[in-house]
């Protein structure tokens, strides 16, 4: 009779938490994904990819090229290259078409087109490193092109094979390769974007989508290790919720983040440290993931960020950090919870050593303080000889711009 | 000393709450103003709005008319008028630029637009009707001029006043004017549209927009009072939350809504019922509001709908029958939260009597069944001699189609 009652008890249960369950479930697609490794699962839905073989080529006009920015006074996004890739998807003309790659211009929209509307719409973004031995190397596009995937599918677009885009992508790389900066303290932004296209008002899946990619030169958004950032740390504000996309990259996350930055700056805090649930978690960092290194209470240190929950972007940085760190087994490194409750305590108690964002514009940005409910908490990243931040920035850049041979770094046939 | 504690105890419970009632005090605001009266409070940030007599007019040439549409057989949003209206902002030209009527044409963006990455957009729909009299009248559009300003404040886009835009969209409607259908059956649809046009990556506020307007003659999406819908009400999924944009008509709102229309298509449902919380809380309907009509556990009659509390839309249909239904005076009008029990349990006692979606494009959308947990609840809607949501359909197209003469219904001068 009692194990009678516990399995009828644990029927009601999943009964009653059957929802909660499936939120779950959905978010770990990803992690096992990850555990499994990349390349044995299928991103895409049909066999019906675009191929690279199809590309075709047109070239600007000598008049058409830009003049290459300094790399000292690089902007973040401001400034493109001269070529792009447009890949059409029509569901009327059987799928995807061939890929394009032609001269920088302007996208013709529809007035209509579902984009414009309703924010069908996704993107990733990467980058190519002239390594030190002059060869151009793109960091892990493996990852970006699974997670461009389960965006797609998140937004009722189509999916694709992703090492075709990769080879795509590489052949624009090679065209406009003298865009990848000479120096080590820049690189060149890879934008791949899919939008829906349909010029039809109603909010429907798009049967007609864009995949385009454009190239931005870009200067290190960290240099020195002296930028670090303040944060605000307001719960009134929620980036994602369970039930939601927080996961994907899709531009619905993006858009209403815009207002709560803009407080973040007029009360003179960098980004926004986002918080979630009455617990207030943290979950992610202004556009990055979070990390926290930190002394746990039984005197051992801990590198810590949030677990792929549903709310938080599956980072290819965040992923990698994780990674490396794991490979130096010098410290515990966990996927867990973290509150401001915790942060609180741990910095009460000299216990919170570092706290920092990662993404790939960055790779890692440090954090010297939070305000939360009107209190200033200072974080002591910076104070430290050999922070474990700095450590991971030096790893990374050194596999990024060829000072190591790692297979994390795709080299590029430059011909 | 009592009253020290307390005071004390008030005071922890305010910090303590504090973010909620944050939350609660933002999404009163549409509130506020709806009690207030629309036109004593100013939508717009700003001295400076674009101006209706500043307006230049290109005019179609004979050959870019379009052929109009039998009305029998229109699809929503699929065919387009021969003008549109296009207005710039540019934050370094000063802020609006001069509203332009042209040809219908497609859009030119910049690949990096920030509304293609980041979904910094918004839109409003609202419906010009050819009356019995042969006038076109607009309904209430001072209403979704304020919503569009408050979504414009969500998105970090420019404000306007409301007044100058329903001017300038007046003189399309009467350039346009043949194409508001000669029909009881239909109507000729109006989308306004912001869209955030920075040909910049990174996420910040877009220092260039476009307002733009289309029109697109519409058939009834309601018609003879046949065209129930089933519902999926699947808790797995949520469309918004506390502390989000749920209350703002913005892009992002809509795309991560696809998947699970999908969802709901592929099991045979028409739209989705939007839960919410741990009590499983109706909160919307697809694109609409959501309207229950139930005998109370005193007898008396109820129309209910859930409150502006940060997740749901201020519909301009919601509110007209709110009014209405006040005004009629027949049965007890309230906005309260309705959870899947409450339905289930007013279901079984037979004392929910009709469930209904609200919006611009259907008006009233009875509702026959709801599928919840695997259950499927029959809801008796369609069942009635006289149901309240045909009475309101009546009511709301008499004022729409000139039947009575009514504030709610501008009439536009057509010369």
């Amino acid at each position: 009779m009692v194990i009678q009652t516990t399995k009828q008890c644990a029927c009601r249960w999943v009964l009653q938490h059957q929802h909660k369950l499936k939120q779950v479930a959905r978010s770990c697609h990803l992690k096992v994904k990850e555990a499994l490794g990349v390349d044995d699962i299928r991103d895409y839905d049909s066999e019906y990819s675009f191929k690279y073989t199809d590309l075709s080529t047109t070239l600007a006009e000598p008049s058409q090229l830009r003049m290459k920015p300094d790399v000292a006074d690089l902007k973040f996004g401001h400034i493109f290259t001269d070529h792009m890739l447009k890949i059409f998807y029509h569901k009327a003309l059987g799928g995807w078409q061939k890929p394009e790659i032609i001269p920088f211009e302007n996208i013709s929209l529809h007035p209509a087109a579902k984009v414009l509307h309703y924010a069908i719409e996704l993107f990733e973004g990467m980058k190519a490193y002239r390594g030190v031995d002059g060869r151009i190397r793109v960091f892990r596009p493996d990852l970006n092109m699974q997670r461009m995937n389960l965006s797609a599918k998140g937004s009722g677009l189509p999916t694709f094979d992703g090492m075709e885009l990769i080879k795509t992508i590489n052949k624009l790389l090679t065209i406009d390769q003298e865009w990848v900066p000479h120096s080590e303290a820049s690189s060149l932004y890879i934008r791949p974007t899919l939008i829906g296209i349909d010029g039809t008002l109603g909010v429907s899946q798009s049967e007609s989508a864009l995949l385009y990619t454009i190239l931005c030169p870009v200067g290190a958004y960290f240099s020195g290790g002296n930028e670090s950032v303040s944060l605000l740390a307001d719960p009134s504000y929620t980036r994602a919720w369970p039930g939601g996309c927080g996961d994907r990259k899709m531009g619905s996350n993006y858009g209403p983040t815009i207002r709560v930055q803009k407080q973040a700056t007029s009360q003179g805090k960098q980004q926004v440290l986002w918080l979630y649930g009455d617990d207030h978690q943290l979950t992610e960092v202004g556009t990055m993931n979070i990390f926290a290194f930190y002394v746990a209470e039984n005197g051992k240190k801990v590198l810590a960020t949030p677990p792929l929950n549903g709310l938080i972007l599956p980072g290819v940085t965040r992923h990698s950090i994780l990674q490396l760190a794991q490979e130096w087994n010098e410290f515990e490194v966990v996927e867990r919870i973290l509150t401001m409750q915790d942060v609180i305590k741990m910095q009460k108690e000299n216990r919170l050593l570092e706290l920092f964002g990662s993404g790939t514009a960055c790779i890692v940005s440090p954090i010297h303080s939070v305000d939360y409910m009107g209190t200033e908490i200072p974080i002591p990243t910076m104070e430290h000889a050999k922070p474990v931040f700095r450590r991971i920035l030096d790893r990374l850049t050194a596999i990024q711009y060829g000072h190591v041979e790692h297979p994390w770094a795709h080299i590029i046939d430059q011909e």
